[in-house]
């Protein structure tokens, strides 16, 4: 039995829905992970992720290396001790830092020093550290060490990029023991297609758990980045999980289960929860807005989420407009509802064969069909 | 049916268990209530205060007045709505605020003048115009606006305090109209025992659904606060609730409960959580402290609280470390848990009439008898 399942196949495109087996439960796919950056979604309690529909959460390697260090989550019995989150736990590699840190990383063959944006101290990870660590760190899914590619370096950096991505993937193979622990690899090559498909096809012959579609999202544009979404989709096994990082909107979302993207990861629920800006079927709001000051209504009208079913907007808007924590708290227990909500929905209609229409009629609304 | 009934009468000490009626439930007394003070108890929400055992919470006249303002509240359906609590809520009337905020105050006989702390504006808050704005906040227990009295002032300005307190209640009472909300009025009289005995007799005339005691906890010291309260509420009442404001750490309760005090309410459980300081049986733990990086114990051992139930210690120290909202949530709810688990205990030593014993055990162990 692999770890991935597929249960049904959409008849009009390459979206499915699938079983992904885990150390800590069988979760269907599409599913949207809430990030834990440093062990714990900003301000919501794992019994509160529960109640929201969660089903994996994502926690970030460089961070937790930084504080509280590899070893403390170890001795404490692993992350999901440590977080409290007993479902299955997917851990990043740290190659996103490489983009996103870019000012305070030095990066070689051998792997890529930070100077933490904390002390200043230098943290150095190896294709074989980050492995390390993530098996201190003891997720379900652990991700190789990548060299996240901006969309934008001229052709010789893209491809040397790629080619050094694929080399760390062996080495974090040839270092990948903990038999327990899924590793999934992860194709970079920015919105050149055939790098796309060179580095595709060298990590399928190394063969991983599962597949993530990496150094997108990052500036390229939404049609770029669906375009090469499908493009590199289809150079995947079937019968493996395919993840794309950091990855977003909720019609990026739609989009990219419609090209026959598994699992998705993103921070904009959670952000912008904190920033008083909550997601609706009508579109966003803006809850710090005067106009809520007398607002009875719920954030949104339909909703099953805790803040919907206790809260009206004017008390929201109060929470943010006097600095209450409840604020952030109420509008990211909404949004990470939304995505709960709306990948339950896509699931749904893949279940029933129907999701092609029902993407193409989302997608028209909001704008991006 | 009064709103206030005995159950058990200690029969070595004042002490006694009650039970107090209210438009939005009865709950057993000695009660603590936390402080929510802009219509939250800081990052915890209602369901949450419910879990931790909470049966009442108490709510600032002032802070709501500024923002977002008592018409608001009043079109929002009242407190209950807006809080989303929907157990017993009592709100103070402001007097506090004379005293903490005392160089933005300017007293008259009429009424007191508020320069607001946030943006300047001009806030005045006369017996009936708090009176009416308790009507549109709608607790089930409103106070009376009262001139909360330093400890330190000349006995002619305590007298005049004292006198003005007292025609002040009665133009609450007059002006008090709302027959489902309770109220009490507040005795003042710094640590003067006739003065005390003097504003206590003046206000017991005029008949209120409950007494307070107030200006205490504001610097006297321990046992002056204890001397007040004990001849306080032997001028109080035998049949009515009395409830020492602002009051306080736990033995302070214990010992109050042994006075013969039936209600508290405090910020310390939420304000130190906030800053890392828990409560425990065997005496504070601050938990930012880098003793606690590797400690594998929860905050209390065998504490019933979500924190300790899930945390570490280490963890909840790393969310203090990184500036996680969670380590001053966890940390909050664990305080008001220690608290609620204390009066659980008070009420349970006096239903078995052995509450004083077990509050002799418990002042002498906490150093305070």
């Amino acid at each position: 039995m692999g770890n991935f399942e597929i249960l049904n196949q959409d008849s009009n495109c390459p979206a499915r829905r699938g079983l992904l087996r885990t150390s800590h439960g069988d979760i269907e796919t599409p599913v949207f992970m809430p990030v834990g950056t440093a062990g714990a979604v900003k301000g919501i309690l794992p019994q509160q992720l529960k109640d929201i529909g969660t089903k994996m959460v994502l926690a970030n390697t460089y961070h937790l290396l930084l504080r509280p260090g590899a070893e403390v989550i170890e001795k404490l019995g692993g992350l999901h001790n440590f977080m409290a989150w007993h479902g299955p736990i997917l851990t990043d590699s740290g190659g996103y830092q490489i983009f996103s840190l870019a000012p305070l990383v030095r990066i070689d063959e051998d792997g890529v020093e930070f100077t933490s944006h904390i002390d200043g101290a230098k943290i150095y990870l190896t294709p074989e550290r980050a492995i390390k660590v993530q098996s201190q760190l003891a997720p379900d899914i652990a991700m190789c060490l990548d060299e996240c590619i901006s969309c934008s370096v001229p052709a010789s950096e893209l491809e040397r990029g790629v080619e050094r991505t694929i080399r760390w993937a062996k080495r974090c193979k040839l270092a990948h023991e903990k038999k327990e622990q899924q590793l999934f690899a992860v194709v970079q090559g920015g919105i050149d297609l055939s790098a796309r498909s060179y580095c595709a096809a060298e990590l399928v012959k190394i063969a991983f758990d599962g597949y993530a579609i990496g150094g997108l999202s990052v500036g390229e544009g939404y049609d770029d980045m669906i375009r090469t979404v499908e493009h590199t989709v289809e150079l995947l096994p079937y019968n493996k999980a395919r993840y794309l990082m950091g990855v977003g909107r909720a019609t990026d979302i739609v989009a990219a289960v419609r090209a026959g993207v598994d699992m998705f990861d993103c921070v904009l629920p959670s952000r912008n929860g904190r920033n008083s800006l909550a997601f609706t079927e009508n579109g966003p709001v803006r809850l710090r807005n005067s106009a809520h000051t007398n607002d009875s209504r719920p954030i949104e009208s339909g909703c099953d989420c805790y803040a919907c079913k206790n809260f009206s907007r004017a008390t929201i808007r109060h929470f943010f407009n006097v600095g209450e924590m409840l604020g952030a708290i109420l509008t990211s227990i909404h949004n990470l509802r939304f995505y709960q909500r709306l990948t339950a929905s896509i699931r749904e209609s893949l279940r029933r064969n129907e999701f092609d229409d029902w993407a193409k009629t989302y997608l028209q609304k909001y704008g991006n069909f």
